[in-house]
């Protein structure tokens, strides 16, 4: 079962589990071979904040995602790509994988910076229209407010630039509770799309993933799935956006499980953005192979920590002298290094940046051991009992969320 | 030549340079054995800024310095005390030294938080006054305003309950202009304080360093030194304080040439918040073993680093796309890890926080790197062609200041 693609890469399904349709694999590229599933960590401008790629990759990430919006901004990808492109400029040693840049585009593009006034209150950012049409994006830098267009041929001719080993195609993600005729629009636009960023040269050794929405409209995520699956060049992998974007969780659940095993099996599946270590293993089961989520980054900036007893939440008065780690079984640099709760907490309420270092650290740590027991449980063949053992420890109190 | 005073203490100089008063020791403690010439890394809140304590160590540093005052306040010598004191709080393997917290009480002490306004800018700190008389200090929190006494007695006390391995007595500093009516007054009451802190029952394991002060003039530092060396019981360390608080610099370098080697030669010398490294090098040939100062890591988060060609702004755009690092013949994790200068300051544009502990470790390791030279050098034979060169590398444009 292999389909490579671009030049260097291969995938390689090794097993599926008998129930569900979880399966574990080895995604080749030119510089890594990644064993999925995968949690890929966010290095948005080129960092997993707090982070040197040397601790990343302590914590079994073997994959990791950049920001095409705000590389493209700063520093650009011509500095980037002077340097040896995003893995070397980064000192990143294993694969790497870049967004389009049209989620942060949409977002953020158009809130404008605006000089604050020399009396009375900071103002909040000017909100400038940031214009799609059937070519693209136009939207103004939120740094300097620079007009800037993103079509799918620049999104891959930055891309290139930035040297990602997998480049993701520009796509339209219509919020989560669009009406049907709203996100047909954005299913065929995004088709279009697709065919234009297949077409756009880039360099050897690059992957092009293909992106499937549909909303929750199980048919159209079918049909889109296979119509992306259908072109030719091929994509090396489809994901699934438009998930996580305001729809209710349980409606995401049913229709990851309905979509995800019907994407085209010879090639990673990719699910974006996505997210709680529940819905990893509720996507995991649905056949995805591949996840980023900005939670155990964010989440550890706000202080909050993951452990199989639920959240810590380190400023709260109970950890006050508390000599235990985070979490006594954990092998991260901050569990096994033997700080303890109370000296966190004091790190935390003290403002010092050395604790996010060691949450994000330990956040990362506990994803990177979620998808390898996945993995190890798949080839095991006891991926139902480490899928319903794990989701028992992660009680309803427990539950954190995006 | 040993003078052990507190239990597990000793001191043992293994050479003296030929030219100046340079020497070489070795400081035991009932934790390690600290090398010196040595530079205490400052540790105000438990965590020198940015780093874990495996980060420190990694740079050389064999001893590291904390705040009493910050450490009281937040979060207190009794949860610091139940977590095993302040090197297990913090897992520093090594030697710990506190200071006794009157620099602080009486420069941030009258700091009083204010509510911010419902409307309009921020407003200063509200200063309120600090007391000091023949007791001691009354100050006021800098972050809840509540009323603290600061007493030789309450000095030794608190840092017998943080716990590390060498106390500092309380003592008064006079701004570096005063009058010598003034600078003779606290030379007076510092000696009362060093009385009533040697009668102040402390842990066993402890040392006590005394502080000698005399400002700029000779006569009184000499029998300042000399009055302190002759109290019994005895202090284990001598200090210089006083310095670098406001004095022309070429004063304080020839007072320190007059007044440093005539400090009890068994003693440890440590010259406390100095310095640069031109300063290091000066006061060493006075006859200095031991330094602490916040410039290399606060220069680091100032994005400044320290290199043998002189300062690196890191921000500056000739780093654009400078692809070396920092030194090439520095071992930092930061330059033998490969980060590229236009990679640091990528970072520091985007504030990006893993940047400032990659500069705090260049600079660390620096300094780490200046007094493991002049140890060695010391030790050889070499020591006057060492300084010299050392010096003409700090060429005058590379010069860096508190």
């Amino acid at each position: 079962m292999t389909a490579p693609r671009a030049k260097g890469f291969a995938f390689r399904v090794l097993a599926s589990s008998a129930s569900g349709h979880a399966r574990a694999a080895v995604l080749t590229t030119p510089h890594a071979e990644v064993e999925t599933p995968t949690f890929m960590p966010v290095g948005t401008q080129g960092s997993v904040k707090g982070l040197t790629s040397e601790d990343v990759a302590s914590t079994g990430a073997q994959i990791m995602l950049g920001n095409t919006y705000h590389l493209w901004l700063r520093p650009g990808p011509d500095v980037i790509s002077s340097l040896g492109g995003l893995r070397g400029f980064t000192r990143w040693p294993r694969a790497m994988l870049t967004d389009s840049g049209g989620f942060q585009a949409f977002s953020l593009g158009g809130n404008l910076p605006r000089p604050a006034p020399a009396n009375g209150p900071a103002q909040a950012p000017r909100k400038s229209l940031v214009t799609l049409d059937e070519e693209g994006f136009t939207f103004r830098s939120h740094l300097d407010g620079a007009r800037h267009h993103l079509s799918p041929e620049v999104a891959v001719r930055v891309q290139g630039k930035i040297g990602a080993d997998i480049q993701m195609q520009l796509d339209v993600c219509p919020p989560g509770d669009s009406a049907r005729d709203v996100v047909e629009a954005a299913v065929s636009r995004t088709t279009r799309w697709a065919r234009r960023a297949l077409a756009t040269e880039r360099p050897e050794g690059q992957a092009l993933f293909g992106i499937v929405q549909g909303a929750c409209f199980t048919d159209l995520r079918r049909a889109h799935a296979d119509e992306l699956a259908s072109l030719e060049p091929s994509f090396d992998g489809l994901a699934l956006g438009g998930f996580s974007v305001g729809e209710p969780i349980p409606k995401m659940y049913a229709t990851l499980h309905e979509v995800a095993h019907a994407l085209d099996p010879e090639r990673p599946r990719y699910l974006m953005g996505v997210g709680t270590p529940r819905d990893l293993l509720e996507a995991i089961d649905a056949g995805v192979d591949m996840f980023d989520c900005v939670l155990p980054t964010r989440n550890a900036r706000n202080g909050q920590a993951l452990t199989r007893f639920g959240r810590v939440i380190i400023k709260q008065a109970r950890y006050k002298d508390d000599a235990g780690p985070l979490d006594p079984a954990c092998t991260c640099p901050c569990c096994a290094g033997g700080y303890a709760r109370a000296y966190l907490r004091h790190l935390y309420l003290a403002g010092e940046m050395t604790v996010l270092r060691l949450l994000t650290l330990h956040n990362l740590h506990w994803y990177g051991e979620l998808v390898r027991g996945a993995r190890a449980a798949i080839r095991g063949g006891s991926w139902a009992a480490f899928k319903a053992r794990t989701l028992a420890d992660l009680a309803e109190e427990n539950r954190v969320t995006c």
